[in-house]
């Protein structure tokens, strides 16, 4: 058992977020601005990346040996699975291998866009594999909702080819974009246009179907980035719900439920000008992910460590 | 050893084409062109995609396995490693395991960028795994040619996505792409620009080491289907180096200096009225194998087998 998890009893509780790659640290963005005070471990799998390709019996036999490190090496207690595809396909077999709650984002994605939508017709963008599994269709479903899905995979290798850069610190978003529209470099203008082109397809196969979407779901960790260029290309009237912020809101609620207190009677927060904590992990392609992860984070991630999981 | 092998020595010789996905279907496209009496045979590893991002030894071993089902399986006896990745870092392993002869992209690429080259400055695109391989760039080097490579990690999803349709019956090259430019649909647009920016950044990165590059080498087998807009997009006076054009030629050669015939002293080409037989494998995602194999391979793939390679 490494030092983290041995003092994680005296020490604040910790978070414990995975995901198949680094996308998912978006997530733990989302999760830091709602808890800043508590520790968060992050494991990204990028040697088995990607998932969408795999079977489900794979899937869960990878997500459950994460959340395992997760929680048995670095005192996790408290789950949060950043990632659509191990969230779709291996919740339960996770929830069946580990001692402590455990929240994937599609829930409460899906959640989030019920609270949204007058009209109960929802748009979903997501990778080909999320969209392939259906699963924020099933729970859209559930909750008396109709979507209507689109894979849009172009936009993942746009935002790792940092093509988003515009406005991120943009207040009033659409006076922002008229006055910089003009001068947004190249590389954005085609995130931009992509952008435009799927929406405009799914648009109009909702149309077709006679449908009357308010509500665009974006089902990827990755698209969080392309906010503020989404937002800009949605049809007026349409919300936009962010699966990441949801799942953050839904961390909350259920952090409430069950404190992670309880659990280690001696731990204290630290105070609130500490430091949100952070250690980041991976099983591959430590250097990507240092060099892109900060961009999802929002802030340097630190040394990432890798770390072996076996085969 | 399945039917084909057993039949291998009486049909005519049998030509084994591997690569961890599809894009290889290109590389099999120009050798069908070149050699269009032969059998072929085509597995892609695409349960274990992308090789890039793995480990050589993980590589090596993938590769060995897909190397021997061809030649135990399937009666290949001559193979083609339509694959970057594995042939920067599994050539060698593959040789060592199997008795026929062995030809991988690289250095055919290379050669002919040789070649080409006047001023012996040449310009490589590829993808990520590639470039950092550095694999076209020593065999450049090893050739007396100085190369600038570069990552264009949008161009894969962007051929896969089918933004790539216009003009690929053209003969004219530059008169009908004038004359069709103005209507190219709004994705062959976004594909087009990508690629202007690209080859904007990498002949101004190429400008400033004080290179003269007269040739563009291609070092992706997906590139091919970008042909045409990269002939539109090229300064005047570069010349395009396709790597599966030049493996195919490189085979030809290969093939006159240890004919296959010699290993089938039986073997009879059919005639050429005949249809080329190809036979296409994958180790997982046979639907979008076949949905997009037809694209790379300028034909329909026919059925394409699951294979289970094992672990």
């Amino acid at each position: 058992m490494s030092d983290a998890a041995k003092n994680s009893g005296a020490a604040s509780p910790t978070i414990g977020v995975f995901d198949s790659g680094f996308g998912g640290l978006t997530v733990l963005r989302a999760l830091m601005a709602q808890m800043p005070r508590a520790r968060y471990a992050f494991i990204g799998d990028t040697a088995r990346l990607p998932y969408g390709s795999k079977s489900r019996r794979t899937i869960a036999r990878y997500a459950v040996q994460c959340a395992q490190f997760l929680v048995s090496e670095q005192g996790a207690e408290f789950l949060v699975i950043a990632c659509n595809t191990a969230s779709a396909l291996a919740l339960d077999a996770i929830q069946d291998a580990v001692q402590v709650p455990v929240l994937g984002v599609i829930e409460p994605g899906a959640e989030a866009a019920r609270a949204a939508s007058v009209t109960s017709d929802v748009l979903v963008i997501a990778t080909d594999a999320t969209v392939q599994s259906h699963a924020y269709a099933a729970a859209c479903r559930a909750r008396g909702l109709r979507a209507l899905e689109k894979a849009c995979p172009l936009l993942v290798p746009l935002v790792e080819e940092g093509w988003t850069e515009l406005l991120v610190n943009a207040g009033n978003l659409t006076e922002a974009y008229a006055a910089q529209a003009a001068s947004a470099p190249p590389q954005v203008a085609v995130t931009a246009e992509v952008i435009r082109i799927y929406l405009a397809e799914l648009t109009a196969e909702a149309a077709a179907q006679g449908m009357k979407p308010d509500t665009l779901l974006l089902g990827c960790t990755h698209y969080p980035l392309l906010r503020y260029l989404l937002e800009s290309a949605v049809p007026i009237g349409v919300k936009i719900i962010d699966s990441a912020d949801a799942t953050a809101e839904a961390a909350v609620k259920l952090f409430d439920q069950k404190p992670v207190q309880k659990r280690s009677p001696n731990a204290q927060f630290p105070s609130a000008k500490d430091q949100v904590q952070v250690r980041c992990f991976a099983t591959d392609s430590v250097e990507k992910f240092e060099r892109l992860g900060s961009r999802f984070l929002g802030r340097p991630t630190g040394k990432v460590e890798l770390v072996d999981l076996g085969g």
